[in-house]
């Protein structure tokens, strides 16, 4: 099964694309741009989401749910939003069919609806729509608000997870007093942002500001994380948005303060999507198939029962129903592999789906009360003893999630390039890898390098260290030092 | 506050509105027919989801998510299917706005669609032309998938909860290699959907086969549960269908059996939606608001502390605090409310949103180590001693719950008649209630007691006893006992 997997060092798109099938976690939908997510990929999706969902809960956010439809009139309200989502949207024109004999279904013409229906690309519009009718008075703020959602981009180009017309988030969108405590808030989501990816996903991400080309469109400033893929682009793996009053202005959003003056509401918005599911494949999968970090693992511990006949089988399974039962009521998320496939079929098969430990035993360990271990992130193999081994495996499990951030931030270390000239800048560009130099603030340096190399600012980053450095481009004093890399 | 609600007896309908905007379960979206699903009405359907969740994947199903968009061509394969859903479409036909100068932001005419795309209403046509790529063998059967998603069925006729153009929902989706693997599901989750409706919603339910022209457009067989609201219409609360072959002819599903035969698949579909919110909510409401059962309830226990001035709030919480400590850690949902507000408002706001214990406690309750517990389902009051608060709520929550579904249980026994004439049939439909009766099996007899009275078969239900019976309407002798009612 894995050897025909494309060479990852040579066709790394192709290489994704065919783990992404083959271990199950998403299929290509009819309507071109959608996608399936498949129930191996849904429960990883799933767990990621439980995370950040008691994050979020346990930091006094509640979730709510609003309407997927936005009038085309609410979108038009922020300038800069609709200039950002206006390229892509679905529109809702119509709400019959009809049958037209021989043609079969056709749109029934008399259903047009008056004002045409957007389908929500991000709902900041029809939530601050809504905010205008719960908002009256500083005891009304702070609200922190999110929901777990779909939204539909319209998109060509699709690559799974990466870049679909359709894909599942989770949209913060809070309301605050005051400038301070809106920007307060944008961090701290930022820093949760931070958490997940690094000690949940095992992916190193780098914390920054964008620039003003690179922000959402309708924020003042726009936070984010990045983290190199294993082809040495970025992915933007998650943005924190401070909108300041700009929502609050076009839905005329007002509060009463505590010394009855009328203000605006400040507001944030933020967002991660199933695009981290992708993210993951990126950052840990290798010529094998996934390698999925065990805190998000749908399943940590695969059990492969070897036997030669059912006297053998029924021996094996007794002596692993007591382990596995001990493994469940400890926490593990542990399943075994009794179908009717070869013991090589079936390590092959859970390698491409990541499992983290694989555990073998056979007749022969059933005798001399053994059980085998295998661990996916780096082929190492453990003899253990039957009765250490629930004991061991969460252990194991820990360093595993360990071990594979250990090796993501290596890789993104070494291929991070503090550099000073432009020609060296643009070898790596060719060859891959970030970029950290100098930027001399202009949106025409940043507009001229992503035309000629593709490269874009990922960000400053929070521990950029401008003094001293020259712009990699224009050789003028830089502003700011900044990430700078091909991006997904 | 809860003096303001309209009479429940009389006006029902503004009762049902009322209590469900200022219990913050929702509110209404901008778009005609849309709702926002509020934190606290979004916690309560998340609890729902949470234990159904649970029911189906120990019963071996998993989660996956198809996309939200489906080719017009794809709903006209099954003719019936697109037949019941053909008048409640919301169709895509474009994809991108444009600047109009003055006339703000139209939709770009050359954006156009070359085929019109449906915003899913249900999503059998996408999933078995899915399953089509997926089914070869019987190796592949059965699939037990499930989706939590947003469906949209256009509706002029909004009513909150019931009856709104997008809702949430779960849908099944099973494949299978036999007609009686298919049927044995089909009956297995209507069992669970009674589970639900009983045991976490209070909600006693009549569980029953639809008839022909009540079935899901697609269906073979649909089976409901059906329950009596306080105002004695019925709701259908949830739906299992029997599709038979209709969706593997429709696509073309075709498996290859043991013995090398090619087979169609059988197929089963299944929903439960946030109508149950609604249900919940015009079952057990009364005049002072909501009345949750305890199972499904955001807070289980809401804590008013009482106190005159600074002094004594500092002694009411200290008293507090190691009690909610350990209410919290024997998996109670309690929450103290600390606002502003006085104590008789937050009683009548607690109410109304139908916590199902308030637990007061002031100064003269400190000093006497007492805890006051009040009982929302009935009023009752009770004096504690501090130290066995923590055991008894767990104890009192329970028969809370038993209470709500004892109570509604008799409700719908007492408003449910047996019948014969057809006199006292529609002298029963005007005064509200269930009528168990003898049906002749025809359509006619079916359309025209509707078209007189209002009412429907609600179902056939599984304990009917059709012998000896003679149709209500007709006279002839009854093809089945069913139960009518006027319905939501």
């Amino acid at each position: 099964m894995s050897k025909n997997l494309p060479d990852r060092n040579k066709e790394f798109s192709s290489w994704y694309t065919q783990v992404i099938n083959r271990a199950g976690l998403a299929d290509y939908g009819p309507v071109k741009g959608t996608m399936v997510i498949c129930p191996y990929g849904f429960q990883l999706w799933d767990n990621i989401k439980e995370a950040f969902d008691k994050m979020i809960k346990t930091t006094g956010h509640v979730n709510a749910y609003f309407p997927l439809f936005i009038p085309k009139s609410f979108l038009a309200r922020e300038a800069e939003h609709v200039e950002g989502f206006a390229k892509e949207c679905a529109i809702v024109t119509h709400t019959r069919l009809k049958s037209d004999g021989d043609r079969g279904v056709v749109v029934d013409p008399e259903s047009k609806l008056e004002e045409e229906i957007i389908v929500r690309p991000t709902s900041e519009t029809i939530i601050w729509s809504m905010y205008k009718k719960w908002i009256q008075s500083y005891r009304d703020l702070p609200i922190l608000i999110n929901q777990w959602a779909n939204v539909v981009r319209w998109e060509m180009r699709t690559r799974l997870f990466l870049r679909t017309s359709e894909f599942l988030w989770q949209e913060g969108h809070t309301a605050h007093a005051t400038a301070e405590e809106a920007q307060q808030e944008t961090m701290d989501i930022l820093e949760l942002y931070r958490q997940l990816a690094e000690d949940y996903l095992a992916i190193p991400v780098i914390t920054g500001l964008k620039t003003e080309s690179e922000k959402f469109a309708g924020a003042n400033k726009t936070y984010c994380i990045e983290a190199m893929m294993g082809d040495k682009r970025a992915l933007q793996a998650g943005t924190s948005h401070n909108l300041g009053q700009n929502f609050a202005k076009a839905f005329n959003v007002t509060f009463q303060t505590k010394n009855n003056q009328e203000e605006l509401v400040w507001a944030t918005s933020w967002g991660i999507s199933t695009r981290l599911v992708g993210a993951v494949v990126l950052t840990h999968g290798d010529e094998k198939g996934l390698r999925l970090p065990p805190k998000i693992a749908p399943i940590q511990v695969i059990v492969i029962p070897i036997s030669k006949n059912d006297q053998q089988a029924v021996e094996v399974k007794a002596y692993l129903d007591p382990i596995l039962l001990a493994m469940d009521q400890s926490g593990i998320r542990v399943q075994i592999d009794w179908s009717d496939n070869s013991p090589g079929f079936k390590f092959n098969e859970w390698e491409m789906k990541g499992a983290p430990i694989r555990m073998e035993v056979g007749p022969r360990d059933v005798q001399q009360d053994n059980i085998i271990l295998v661990r996916r992130d780096t082929g190492e193999k453990l003899v253990l003893g039957k009765k250490e081994v629930v004991e061991k495996v969460p252990y194991l499990l820990r360093k595993i999630q360990k071990g594979l951030f250990d090796q993501a931030l290596k890789f993104q270390e070494e291929n991070t390039y503090k550099v000073e000239s432009y020609e060296k800048f643009k070898l790596i560009m060719k060859k891959g890898g970030f970029v950290r130099c100098g930027w001399d603030g202009t949106v025409k340096t940043e507009a001229k390098i992503k035309e000629e190399t593709k490269a874009t600012i990922r960000c400053i980053p929070f521990d950029e260290k401008p003094s001293g450095l020259n712009c990699v481009f224009s050789g003028n004093p830089a502003k700011h030092e900044v990430i700078y890399a091909k991006a997904y």
